[in-house]
């Protein structure tokens, strides 16, 4: 096979797809927004060396990986995805065989969740480098953010912290059904996903929201995970969310618990305490000079 | 200046872009189409060793490239831009200063042609990989496309072949102008737009529209660039586009010449001769296997 009767493959996969007017074969993918929608765009690396190792997974897992962290943007706005699009720089060992493996890794996650492959670029390069884009869509004015939570308002997350870290769970399923119910529902006043830690994604949200978060443990730590662990070493994918104090959220979604873990104050923007302790939200910051 | 400062500097550059409801800051990018618009999707990789040598321009017109790169793609479809992201996975020795020139460059020409910076990705890596994705738009059902090319088509070129391969310009102006005075005058059945070289290009061109093409010297090349190194060097980012034989082409659109280079025929798909001799089509293939 060659790239040609690759693509023609990839191309006959998306035909049909509803939004989407012409895919893959031309300088630009064609689509229509539905009807009523606002349109959501997502763009995420996954990098080796960063993000993955070659040697800890097979390609397909990796490709779900890949497409699964950038759908996760899509569930935390409570939107569903429309279409995908994968810019690759390849070294010459993932030519070929690696390379289809982690397309079909990435299909096969589009077709559980109605995103096709639309587009993206190829090109040379020492080390593996990936970037998915995704558009999604939510009803105009509907879509969850980060910057809606305010003092009194009660914060959630969903599942475990911190499975990640005890154990690499490559395939993941993005929150994409919560988040949906969570915007049809109108419970949550913000919502992100955790892709950096606790510490780190709950001090952005409060940042954005220009509150304060206190939290109170117990927080629902993965079996055998020590707390400082589960805070920072992200790749959670689960969903953070507020929601007015008044409002009633269960205590599970299809079987996913949703636990309470603290309280949104009026304190310093971004400033976030674990039982009345600072927690540092620190990162890599590639504009530092 | 760290990323959070950065990152304000940023926004308040796209703040009150007309379709930007949500730019960065958030999980996703919100976006409303224009009335009664299709939407135009492009992705570009710009790597270092491959697209670029650091030490060969400054970040400043760098920057400027990479979105131009992908600028390029809209104006083949005819397209007008409404917004680009960038994702970044960045060495050490970018962070900081570079950075922020390269950002600087990509705004320049953003604000150049309507496109706003709405958001992205940034990740360490050990060379530099950026993805530039361009969102455009135009009305629905017009886009230009490469696969309405007919036989009795004629074949043209805008400016100069191989300008590239003879001085290492590095700011270049996407034909964004000329693609939408095509569109809007309905003169071309199909268009693309010169990445890889004139042989290759058309003859992706032919594949889609399947048919084949005539070329017939002289050519319009670059002063001093020998036809085989024009023909294959790649980088023109002039515009390559067919018109029914009825349709008058101007000589010159706002100065650019428009260049009349061969025939659309009835052959094998793909197939492209200059002056009756094939020219081979070849490139690096990803998918080989």
């Amino acid at each position: 096979m060659n790239e040609r009767a690759w693509i023609r493959r990839l191309r006959a996969r998306a035909a049909g797809a509803e939004y989407l007017t012409r895919g893959i074969g031309d300088d630009c993918a064609v689509l229509r927004a539905p009807p009523g929608a606002e349109l959501l765009v997502t763009t995420d690396l996954f990098v080796e060396g960063t993000h993955f190792l070659r040697r800890t997974a097979p390609p397909r897992a990796l490709g779900w990986r890949a497409l699964a962290r950038a759908l996760s943007d899509i569930a935390a706005m409570g939107g569903s995805p429309l279409a995908y699009f994968v810019s690759i720089a390849a070294p010459e060992w993932a030519c070929g065989h690696w390379l289809y493996d982690f397309y079909k890794g990435m299909a096969e996650l589009g077709s559980r969740t109605g995103a096709v492959l639309a587009g993206g670029d190829t090109t040379r390069a020492g080390t593996l480098t990936c970037d998915l884009i995704v558009l999604g869509h939510s009803p105009a004015g509907s879509a969850l953010r980060r910057d809606g939570a305010k003092p009194g308002d009660a914060i959630y997350v969903s599942g475990e912290l911190g499975v990640e870290a005890k154990r690499r769970r490559v395939r993941f399923e993005p929150r994409l059904a919560l988040g949906r119910y969570l915007r049809e529902n109108r419970l949550a006043s913000a919502c992100m996903d955790l892709s950096d830690g606790l510490a780190m994604d709950l001090s952005r949200l409060c940042e954005e929201s220009d509150v304060a978060a206190a939290l109170v443990s117990p927080l629902p730590l993965a079996k055998g995970v020590a707390s400082a662990k589960a805070l920072t070493h992200g790749e959670d994918y689960e969903l953070l969310f507020t929601a007015p104090a008044r409002r009633r959220v269960p205590a599970t979604f299809n079987g996913l618990p949703l636990t309470h873990i603290g309280v949104i104050t009026a304190g310093k923007a971004g400033r976030v305490t674990l039982d009345a302790k600072p927690l540092a939200a620190r990162g890599w910051d590639p504009f530092q000079s």
